[in-house]
């Protein structure tokens, strides 16, 4: 489904589940991608963070992308991530990922190396001119260590290279003031880029967001309950706040999954994405809750954890 | 007036004027005080970062700490910020501080040594045995280069180490998810520590920190305009978050007055200061705005600005 | 020329000269083998982030490993970067390195996520399982964010899993703490792991890494002036620390030219990278100085300056 | 002892012992005194980082500075620290100072507060000029997070606000740089600054700051075994690099009793600070191995293990 007006509401980063190989199970993905259209989502981000992009091979990429695609059979728009070091790389990954029949592209910032403003402008550039596809910044510095500042923002909104952009920064302050730069909440229609499209990934301040005037959310844990952020995202849209901070503050709660990896056996990307995963494999939507390698996989004890949250939260496994 | 309730509302850090020695303009700290309870603030909180209170000489914390109780005469609690680098030195200020009439006392953790969050605990545990006045704990990351983890807080809240969090730390997620802990926005009274205060220091998203269960705030640009933040206060207690967002942003651009400072000349932090007391002394409540060196002056040019900032935002300066 | 013996001496992470279109240069590439080899090195480091690893798609890695093997004709040894995100991507590129018939391979920690040390022992052991060639750590912070520790170093060397560590993270402290652990300066043949070998990337301090015990350098102006590099490696063998600290002086006073691009307008990796192949063409080695996309070129200025480094460093420009 | 000629050689950070009741012992202080002085230091550095400077009160650093001052009765030089947030607390700690008679003082950077570069050149000039004594500028970054530049030090050498630089940054590439832009190893009489003095606060790679043309020392475990380090620093004075090497092993290896503490339990620097403390008692030197509070105390498992490191090390306990 084309982009045709600027994106909004809940569009979840896609888990990618794994068979007993370690390969895409591709089965499993379009069973998650069905769970989440069913969910109510408004677009479906594939091949982002959360979907351990930076663990797959290409081929593995592509096949993830191809069945995100022909699954979702364009009842809602599909982001392709297209995570590289740099310019080349990534434009190698838009193409592939234009082949495929993304909606559109997700890009960072250059990373590995260490990049200068004007270069990073430089990079999104490249990009939007050669690949002929909407293109979001997506601000993580947590990844790539640098932070797009709101100047190289608008910028680049206003020349019109990016679409929309996608805040995984954390910085709601800045993310705040960028939003009063583009007309305010009530002002944006009238502001200088009508057609900019500003996700949070703060998926624990959505409410938040969506009061300073938010498009919408890009949330990790909206694979296991995108119901939930459909409903605190429809009582934002009709001006119910206090049922939109109380479906934020259960999710908060549900989203607690994350802390069940034992801080000194593993990552902290490894429990979160792992918890997911086996919440995803308890409530019977994926066959198998596997992280790629190198990631070090849940115990038995972590996902009874889960599943305790799963249950607090008023989601019921079936395994 | 003492602390006989959770302390809540808008509470700023009061700025210090300076006069033409450098020293504490007691006149003109005096007006500001006046200016502060008469646009409806619920408490002061004096020597705090934007007190450049890390500026001052002991002798001049005292006087300014003295000026603000005297000035304040009992009709809102004064909080006492007590800064120093460890336990010792530290308790010395708090007990100055209780001297002097302060109605709570509000500490970092220790700085300029690297510490371990037992000897964080230790440090706040032993300050409030040795200095009987309600204890915040001040999270400010950006000055001590050390987050207070949410486990730590509810451990000091939940045995009566502290009576409140000035959270300055940015991280609107995990502020959130401390919350929740704590019983969440409408549940904070049957929690574990029903007494405990929540204060953001993140003054940018004042609307969102009340949403998420926040007791109030402690905002630098307070200064200026306590009644917009008494106004956002009251219209989120109300409800009506509309309004509340619409006084943020408004107070949002008044705000950008901090970037007024060319980044090549002086640091964030004496640009942001230097505005406060700029527009302070162009509204006519102080005599001079000057910061304390080394801390570079604004020029004519950046003032000109302030003044603008400050009509676009509805205040009239006066020179 | 397979590593028999640990490998030492001076090991040039090799640029990638680019022609016109961007592409690698392999005329130039072959003719920068050979003045390096004819500079005496001892090896010569392929795909390192001075050859802008980063910048280069798989087929432009595949074209230059190619390159500096077929020119190199087994007469150093050549190491191989196989940088990329996580272990499956890692691998693929270590697959392609040992077709091509490179005799070791340098891999970094994972980076753009988060990855916990058991999983990076985890990424090292896989690695060196799925190919077998000698494998070198690449410990660079400033690039993946991670350091390695000395510990998770000695348990890798120990195991058989590294051959040896690049370090280029600019620990000197740990650095000589791990050699002291190794045996020290003198003992390392009767240490734990005789056979490990220990190159800095520490291009600054390369007398004192030989006389700290190290076993060799991965300098990247080595590139400019292989043979000052080899004289500061035979001084330091020889005992002769005063010619060695000479020699390593005049090397920093060359080094300086990385201080051309203006910090306004390029990044310091830019311009750093910009000056090595300015200096390479300047000495008539490469045809063009250009650096891969989207980092800024040198102004003529910039060129110029360079031109005057490797003068003063009596180094005579043909151009 | 005045400092007529710059300052060089080993110059310990003298540790501030406590009595029971956790004020200064000026007995073991005296006592240390004397141990350094036999040791043959060329200098003492009292209320400094490793002196719990940022854990004492200023009655508590007089004490220690005067104890100090008096014990040395001018055999050495003795600098003192005077390290607080901002200029003005610093010219207090630095008046007192000269009042107790310090030969020269040592400041760092303003920290807790974010500074400029041209504050941070104001704060030195306005200390040199308002106290009439040698100014030693303090480069730790790890406490006051901020890193002084080479350009910003070379400035105020050039221009006569420095007496040297106590380098405790770990950048040891950077230092190198600035010495060769003074001038080399050989040429720095010969230099911009003749008698800028540049002492290294490395103490795991002293030989190497020799040999690249630094004046001196500030070893922290020079507390335990002065007499290590003035051999260390006379063998690279006779050019003997061999047996400073050696000698610089022999330290690394007593300095592994800074890892006793356990992570878990207690911060990195108390437990390197605990160490200092317990082998000095072990030694028989001072009476109460105690760090100042809130630091957590070693155990008696801890304790035997430094045990261990001094008799490895050759140093006899005699408790």
């Amino acid at each position: 489904m084309p982009l045709t007006a600027p994106l909004h509401g809940v569009v979840p980063p896609v888990c990618t589940p794994l068979d007993s190989r370690g390969e895409v199970d591709t089965a499993s993905l379009a069973r998650l991608v069905e769970h989440l259209i069913e969910g109510g989502v408004h677009g479906l981000f594939a091949l982002g963070s959360t979907s351990e992009v930076a663990f797959l091979t290409d081929e593995q990429r592509g096949t993830a992308l191809r069945t995100v695609v022909d699954a979702t059979a364009g009842r809602v728009p599909v982001l392709a991530g297209v995570i590289d070091t740099t310019t080349a790389r990534v434009i190698e990954h838009a193409r592939t990922a234009a082949g495929l029949g993304a909606d559109a592209l997700v890009a960072t910032a250059p990373f590995y190396t260490r990049t200068h403003p004007k270069e990073i402008a430089g990079h999104f550039r490249r990009l939007r001119e050669t690949v002929d596809l909407p293109l979001f910044a997506y601000d993580i510095p947590v990844a790539v260590h640098t932070k797009l500042s709101a100047a190289l923002v608008r910028e680049l909104a206003e020349d019109g290279t990016l679409a929309g952009l996608k805040d995984s920064s954390g910085d709601e302050g800045g993310l705040r003031r960028l939003i009063v730069e583009l007309g305010g909440r009530d002002g944006r229609a009238q502001g200088p880029v009508p057609r900019f499209s500003v996700l949070t990934g703060s998926e624990l301040t959505v409410d938040a967001a969506l009061l300073a005037g938010a498009d919408g959310v890009v949330p990790g844990i909206g694979n296991v309950d995108p119901a939930g952020y459909v409903r605190l995202y429809d009582a934002a849209r009709a001006g119910d706040w206090q049922t939109a901070a109380r479906e934020q503050e259960r999710l908060i709660e549900l989203f607690a999954m994350v802390d069940v990896g034992p801080e000194a056996d593993m990552g902290r990307s490894s429990s979160a994405l792992g918890a997911f995963k086996a919440a995803l494999q308890l409530l019977g939507i994926i066959d198998d809750a596997a992280t790629v390698f190198p990631q070090i996989q849940l115990s038995a004890e972590s996902v009874a954890l889960v599943s305790q949250r799963l249950r607090g939260a008023g989601l019921q496994p079936v395994r």
